[in-house]
């Protein structure tokens, strides 16, 4: 992994997705220019030092020089770095998994993507919300003609995160301020580039349709960059399309929103909810689909992990009771104090059995009040 | 862990939730009955062959023997073994976490809960709704008195998967057989067992209610336990209660809902949209409060993981791609077909780049058509 | 109409209901028993003042006894005379359609049906929320097996408007303080037989299904009458409902939701979303009906007035356009001030014309920026 | 009134508005070319025959004669005619109120506007949305500040009903058919026309923001007229929004949905749910906004004609039932069969009055089973 020190947000949620399913072992990194912050992960992780690089050139030379060198390297650095880092890890002859977007300019974007053709190195590129697997439903049913011919799409990324901007004046993310003092990045978009690209993407996952052109107003409030765009777009097939991203658009945190129409039906998919799509056949009613029940098709459905009813958030419920639990346990080890941690008790259980208990009782007994 | 075979869905949750925090490793365990599958698990997860115990009773000696034996055993077998299981770590000297219903006794359940308070070990059971920040957030807000004092409760947990047992007369699946078949669990409850106890669970977390009695139906259809169950409690205050749970309430898939009404206001959290509540002042309008956003509580917002508008299983669709992208590895490496895998490439992110470029020169440009 | 005062809501709410399709005319009432509010009455709605009585008694006589005499009587007055007003009116030969709670007790009640049945004269009682287009379907869908054999009821009807009753300890609303000071009406309910009455009957419509016994809890918190209640049901067919009831629920404005789950499916009606259905067939997805479409039943549609996505409020909006505009229409003809009212001009629709035009325009010149 | 034959829905609904108030009379009319029609109404309505015209420009003149001549006319035929009907009526002097789109031209629309301010006579167009009571909560809100400096608008209006035309390629509709084929009318638009012009109107209604300019991308599908559009407008402040229009969006009925955002919050209204808005202050929850409820503005709200949770098609439930006992008097007088038809009868009333007395004696008697 390049970039992902402790506190950067992304690193830990993509170390937390390599290791979900087994298959990945973090044995590599450089994830911070500060010595301190680099040493910190690999400690955290169980790294080599050998292998806790200073320099992201450095490690991409040293990795392809190993014979146990790494299988592919993951990008999650600021975004102006992509190109850079990328490329040094496609020429070491590594594969690559890239953090969106890409890069700045269409000719880096060209020159990675030949590079990781000429090489035959596999480049990924993490736009999530095509993970989902409702997402997957939607594209295998789009497919399938569910809908039928498209005819209009209507999308949109709607955040609120920049509102204080308008208010104050100041920059209130290190990220925002990256990009607009670095004249390098010039002429660049901010809301466009950071989630409008996603819907970009998303549009054409799941319906196949490329733009052919579009037309755009982008709205910077006085300040340097973007903040709102409102976008037309018409597919290849003379179709057209209306894009809104926002990151001043109050009452929306992370609002990718996407709605698709054709001639036999429609679909929609919100990513605050992102275990349900809602499907209009035409002349029938809209239906509320679930991820993991039987109404969902079948080949995208295999990617579930979990069955219909349980959020894929049902994991981090589970870590929050061992987390207590753990951090209960290292207290009574260290002779802390075990009791402030908030997970269930057997006590708990306890009154779980002495309730069902009385359920049966009751019911048995004629309804009569039973004393639990 | 005891308990967990490959195919063990609740087994992959809890190893997938005990990693998650990079700070449990799973070193021993006794995951099936059957030798191969246990063995599985252990190739599975690199686990030392000799930490891979033919039964619970052998595991429980050997660990507590060894100098680096295992810090607590995670419990996720049937739940007629919970009790049987639990006794026998306890008595080993080791910390115990275990599934939900503790046992089926309450005299089961109160020598579980004697032997740990005696020997001093932390026992935890995996109530798993109990987990979500939102709950957390629940519970602190009711504690703040924003609700005021508790006058009403409605609680439900309805699911839709034994619907077919009504249709058919036969046992679709294996536990609900075990525990139609096994006298030794004769008397007990199904339905009021398997998701009632939920209720009963989360209530009290979040309120701090005791029930003081109970009275209660339960609806059997002809079949040998319930499949459906209405409670009325009464809480040691005097307020009641209304708790319903049913296995066969089609168009529910997992739909634990708990309403708490106070002489202030009222919360509201539903399972299958966990990271969300619905909170309504006296005299003011309903809120939907989001986990990660500045409207809720500090002490339990810092339980969250990713900011407000990410779902928690940001996670899996991050986890969804690169098991995609690996897959694609594996099969390059092995002279397979990695095209067959589904994660955003390479020119993917070529086109983010180009729609980027297209919004720009339109919006500077008049608003003009861009061909992209 | 015997009831209904001009500041009566729900006599004004039967009034603009009984003119509704222009087949029924108020000739003749009894609204008051302050004479001045009677009179007040008659003069609004053009009324022959001799037939404006000054009681009820009086009135069912001499409507009796006219040739052109009333066809039927609305019976609006308070719940503590409905028992005597409607008798007067059954006696006198004259059809009656009465508010609900019918009366206080079963004897009275059995009386009045008794009553109507000899003599032949229709008895309607305004249960309202079975008069809704989607209650209709609903009970339709049900007859037609659409859910197959009931398996379980959840119904509920809350409301806050008494929540302030708890706060204070006064009472905040006349009728409220007349059931609770009057001895003749000792021992009635509060809010089982203001709104829980409703429920019972709503679940009896749709299903067909009769209460055979029921259990209940209700809730005074040291006032006179029930402001909350829980109760469990038996239908004839052993099957059990579990019913709630309160006036001090925070968040809920009038929450009459009643869901029936069957072996084939499940059928829900909220209230306060009146025009849909939630119904999930068996092995389905969650299909949400909404009135005046293609997927909803022949027999009950008809009963609707308006097309699909045309909220039944939508003669109100229409009716508030025109209450405006008649009011600007007296102030000018009165040289008041035309201009304070609030209706859609002839400059807007100026605006709207413009609006179009541009459009036509933008679209056939290449979209390109139009002045409007 | 001229239009509105009996088969009209919107004359119908138009009639229903008119009288809800009890203000206004309706004495003349010309609903209809064909003589039987237009008779038809008169007889329905009651009206003296001399005043039921040929024509309406026969009309005009001869109620402008008359000393007791209407006040105003409302105006709802088709589309095409309202000009010339407009002027007719404003040259004899009469106010008048008419259905929208106003004309077809920029030319007539501007002279119907000069001519009835020369004229000093009201002009009323039927957008018919604003007359929503929270459409007029929202304006005052945006007016009082609530979400400080509009940033950003989204708006749509997405319908179904003409997702046929692309299917078989047929007009399915007499006023579609109209428009294509009427040379008189040609370069108009349809989706944009019918139901464009109501977002234009909304959105300048709730904010007073006026658009500048606009760009648009229309879809005719090989079809005469326009079935989709896309529009981006900007306001005279600089400010951009998006608008949206279709009729061939399946799931969409009637989908007006209008969202206004502010550096200090935002607001949305969604006309398939007219009585609620969604408002987010920024830094804080979304609320839920209900007509008639603590939470909205004293101006607005004056004009709420129901309390709150009570849907204002509340009156058309009531009208429901007083219709089908009103059928079934009529057939009992006529000998008819009474029973056939669907309201709630007195043995509904005598089984609430049982109901109620069952939970009374329940709950008094330690929650025991009760029959009823």
């Amino acid at each position: 992994m390049v970039g992902g020190g402790m506190k950067a947000l992304i690193g830990e949620v993509h170390r937390k997705a390599l290791k979900f399913d087994n298959r990945v072992e973090l044995v590599a990194g450089c994830f911070s220019s500060h010595a301190d912050r680099n040493a910190e992960v690999g400690v955290e992780y169980g790294l080599d030092p050998a292998r806790v690089y200073a320099n992201y050139a450095e490690m991409a030379k040293a990795e392809a020089a190993r014979e146990d060198g790494i299988d592919f390297v993951s990008v999650v650095t600021p975004n102006n770095t992509h190109y850079a880092v990328c490329k040094a890890f496609l020429e070491a002859g590594i594969h690559v998994v890239c953090e969106k977007p890409l890069c700045f300019t269409v000719e880096q974007a060209e020159e990675l993507a030949k590079l990781s053709r000429e090489k035959g190195l596999l480049f990924g590129v993490t736009y999530t919300y095509t993970g989902y697997v409702m997402s997957k439903v939607m594209k295998e049913m789009i497919a399938e003609g569910k809908i039928g011919k498209v005819v209009s799409v209507n999308a949109e990324y709607a955040q609120d995160w920049l509102l204080g901007e308008l208010a104050t004046g100041n920059n209130t993310q290190t990220n925002i301020a990256v990009w607009r003092t670095d004249p390098a990045i010039s002429g660049a978009a901010n809301c466009v580039g950071d989630i409008g690209t996603h819907i970009e993407n998303y549009v054409h996952y799941v319906t196949g349709l490329k733009i052919k052109r579009l037309l755009a107003t982008t709205n910077k409030y006085g300040k340097a960059l973007d903040l709102n765009a409102n976008i037309i777009v018409e597919y290849e097939n003379g179709v057209n399309g209306a894009y809104w991203c926002s990151q001043v658009a109050a009452g929306h945190y992370n609002g990718l929103a996407v709605r698709v129409y054709g001639d036999k039906g429609a679909l929609e998919w919100v990513q605050e909810d992102p275990e349900h799509l809602r499907y209009t056949p035409v002349d029938g009613a809209t239906q509320l689909l679930a991820r993991g029940t039987g109404c969902i098709r079948e080949k995208a459905a295999a990617q579930g992990r979990l069955p219909g009813g349980h959020p894929e958030g049902l994991v981090t419920a589970f870590a929050n009771i061992y987390r207590n639990y753990v951090s209960a346990l290292v207290a009574l080890k260290n002779g802390g104090d075990a009791n402030i941690y908030d997970y269930p008790r057997v006590e708990d259980g306890v009154s779980g059995v002495r309730f069902i208990r009385a359920v049966v009782e009751s019911a048995a007994g004629g309804s009569k009040w039973v004393e639990v």
